[in-house]
């Protein structure tokens, strides 16, 4: 049925393979609504940092780090630099998944060792993806234990404030936030729809050509339907991905992250 | 049994929470050796892509592709791109996952946008995280299927080729690759085991000080054990994490990327 639901009408494939850790995959739905009151399972963030730690990692550098907030305050001050999101300081643990080449520095030095390829974009690249990989593990187990979870990329509008406000060394970034807690079930807490199969995923080659216009107005209407329900008026896609990257303005602080990175020890080269 | 594995002995967290999700994740190993005469289930590449999208996706942008590539010739072709790792070609799959910001570049100039925000690093930081999370995803499902995957990196080593190789627009660039395949079962597919979470987790702020030399040293010596065991050596972690950082010319080509992400049409900003 999620898979029905990911999809606009028509657009879902015919047939996939089921597994019921498949079925947990598809069933994923951000959630942004916390009971803030119901404690958390003791072990859950060792649970989740051993999944996390369980991802691939590129040449084994393991280049991230993450961070368990639960202090009120702090997740307060973090929801405040994350665009003022209420509902992040409502969840009773914040992890702030960091891009960390900061260890390997710090092992170098140890060793007398300058690591000079810590300084090219490419290292930075390596951080930024392992983190993701490890993320989402720890996102797909916490949802396997009914737990509600929603990424925070607004964590980047200010790093230079989020990295002051759980004291990262130079050279670690905090990549993104996941706000984690019991959900409060609601209809607010839906599969959402994504593009067709038909528009992301290609054979072979790139499909070469315009984008699929009638697959995207398909997109637009199931969004429409699914904002809709909601409760977050009637806005098809389009409209607001084109809003959301129309300059840099639209990027909320964001368009200075080279600056950012920079400041934060990223060579960048 | 698999938590066990993932850390040096002593290092594993006393007490996790179990669910069969949980579990999948924590068994995941890289696979390098395929049976590339078993063919793959029906569907398989559909099953991937639905379980790939469901993760979550930067405000909705969507900014990858996925390419799946089956023909012989084109897969020895990104194998030899990708470091001429020989397994790369034996697996019957092998997914280039893109961080696609042409997609949003060719909706917005059919509307007459620019979409200026697309040329800072900030979105290309979207694209390759969201395509990261997408990625996790698909390779949680691959294994729940029996199947083994192993992410390919040095698709990384050289970009314009391998975009030459799959026909990318201006916009988009294979981030890594991965190779899908029914297992050749045998000691080299073993759980490898990660840093302690001590190093790696951290509470309310980054721990202050030097890395713990204490548990990077059980570390070394369980990556000691675990290379003995499926056959490569006697290798500690530490000493080829610094060669693998040590310079430029240690990045196997990667110290250019951004000279390669600009010459396919990244603004990096």
């Amino acid at each position: 049925m999620s898979l029905q639901q990911r999809y606009a009408a028509g657009d879902a494939p015919a047939a996939i393979l089921h597994h019921p850790v498949i079925d947990a995959l598809l069933q994923h739905r951000s959630i942004r609504r916390f009971d803030s009151a119901r404690p958390l399972p003791e072990g859950l963030v060792e649970t989740l940092v051993a999944a996390a730690q369980s991802a691939a990692t590129s040449s084994n550098l393991q280049s991230w780090s993450v961070i368990a907030v639960t202090d009120p305050d702090r997740r307060a001050r973090l929801a405040a630099l994350a665009g003022g999101q209420g509902f992040v300081a409502e969840a009773p643990l914040f992890l702030v998944w960091v891009a960390d080449l900061s260890r390997n520095r710090a092992l170098g030095a140890a060793q007398g060792r300058a690591l000079a390829g810590l300084d090219y974009l490419e290292s930075f690249m390596v951080a930024a993806i392992d983190a993701a990989l490890a993320a989402q593990n720890a996102a797909i187990a916490a949802e396997a234990l009914g737990l509600g979870t929603c990424y925070i990329g607004a964590l980047r509008n200010h790093p230079e404030p989020v990295a002051q406000a759980v004291n990262l060394p130079p050279g670690a970034m905090g990549l993104f936030g996941m706000a984690i807690g019991w959900p409060v079930p609601g209809p607010h807490s839906a599969v959402k729809p994504r593009l067709p199969q038909s528009v992301v995923l290609h054979h072979e080659t790139y499909r070469a050509g315009p984008v699929d216009a009638a697959a995207v107005a398909r997109y637009d209407a199931a969004m429409e339907e699914f904002s809709r329900r909601v409760g977050q008026g009637s806005q098809p896609w389009l409209p607001r991905m084109l809003a959301r990257l129309a300059d840099a303005a639209a990027l909320s602080g964001r368009d200075r992250m080279r600056a950012a990175l920079t400041a934060l020890g990223f060579g960048l080269k």
